[in-house]
């Protein structure tokens, strides 16, 4: 099973990180991190380096390919060398998934025209002005497209695509594994029980920092 | 605030991005990715590749040093000098924090001798071997020192930590963030609920690939 995630300059990495801890673990899976040009790319804040171990020329087929998020997908939006081959990919694949602004640089490239997906909460709206129809799932499934939520969803995403492609079972093992039985300290993770005063700083700040790169 | 977290080859590599992608959201926090030597280290399965921007003997100090796990642990546990660093670079810490196998690193460089901590759940009896006091918490504080279960077990101790640290609004404006509203497709992440069968193959996997390292 060849397993493409796509990464890039400021990119969230645990948006691709999550799923890869566990498709990686799926029988046979050979995963390849595929950047715009081969080198190291950076997360928003600079702090990470991830090795882009193959540019997208060198990739044209997989049988799941992972858009992750980040501030990076509002600049990604705009290039449409990534945004060919991503409709160029998609036309070869199983599974098509993304995580976080993923699904915004998904269907930016059309690849989602009316189709339900799902990104960061503070971002959905855009999905409809890109032509998507957005739900409000932490995991969106639509034919063979799958979006998760903001960030940490990618895990949950994951697990139920191991489940699909594999087993209950093998899905299963590979939570086992990671020991995923999340006990978050606060039960903030969503911008319904998360205190009113609280969501709205968190959304003033991702709205404003994207809309600055969406116009720069 | 000045949050190192160790870097090397055969990392799991959500037991850094976890905690990185809570932490580097604290205000003021500058985080740093260290490795035995500077350069791209890879995860087990070699599909990752992560920078490593800095190399040991150009850190003496941390705020938060966070020590991740991965098979890779099995191998510096025998690296008198990586030891040594942990050992200095703890002497400055206001924490010292592992993820998964993490633990059984800090335990073999010395500084959790008669410490409660946790690792992952496979390799738990290892703690007792090295001097520790294994504790089968999720998150588990015993002064300044902090350890988290396996792999995906990081964001939760992050997450405790940016509470400590920062307040619980930060904490939970991080957890809003990062949507960290988990929902597992099953409840089998850990080893007391997860199917018998399942528990057993993985824990003989994981002691096997273990006890491999470990005699290599």
């Amino acid at each position: 099973m060849n397993i493409v995630m796509l990464v890039f300059e400021r990119i969230t990495v645990l948006d691709v990180i999550g799923p890869y801890e566990v498709l990686a673990r799926l029988p046979g899976a050979q995963v390849k991190m595929v950047g715009p040009e081969r080198g190291v790319v950076r997360s928003d804040n600079g702090a990470v380096g991830l090795a882009a171990d193959l540019a997208i020329g060198e990739v044209s087929s997989a049988d799941i390919l992972l858009v992750p998020g980040g501030f990076g997908t509002r600049l990604l939006e705009k290039d449409e060398r990534v945004k060919a081959w991503i409709r160029d990919v998609d036309a070869t694949t199983r599974v098509t998934a993304s995580v976080c602004t993923g699904a915004l640089l998904l269907a930016a490239a059309g690849v989602l025209r009316g189709r339900r997906a799902n990104t960061h909460w503070a971002l959905r709206e855009r999905l409809r002005e890109l032509g998507a129809v957005p739900e409000a799932s932490r995991v969106v499934r639509d034919g063979k497209y799958a979006s998760a939520a903001g960030v940490s969803a990618g895990i949950d995403l994951a697990l139920a695509l191991a489940a699909e492609l594999a087993s209950p079972e093998v899905a299963q093992a590979i939570q086992l594994g990671i020991e995923y039985d999340p006990a978050p300290p606060f039960d903030a993770g969503s911008p319904e029980r998360a205190p009113a005063a609280i969501r709205e700083a968190v959304l003033g700040r991702i709205r404003a920092r994207d809309a600055e790169l969406g116009a720069g």
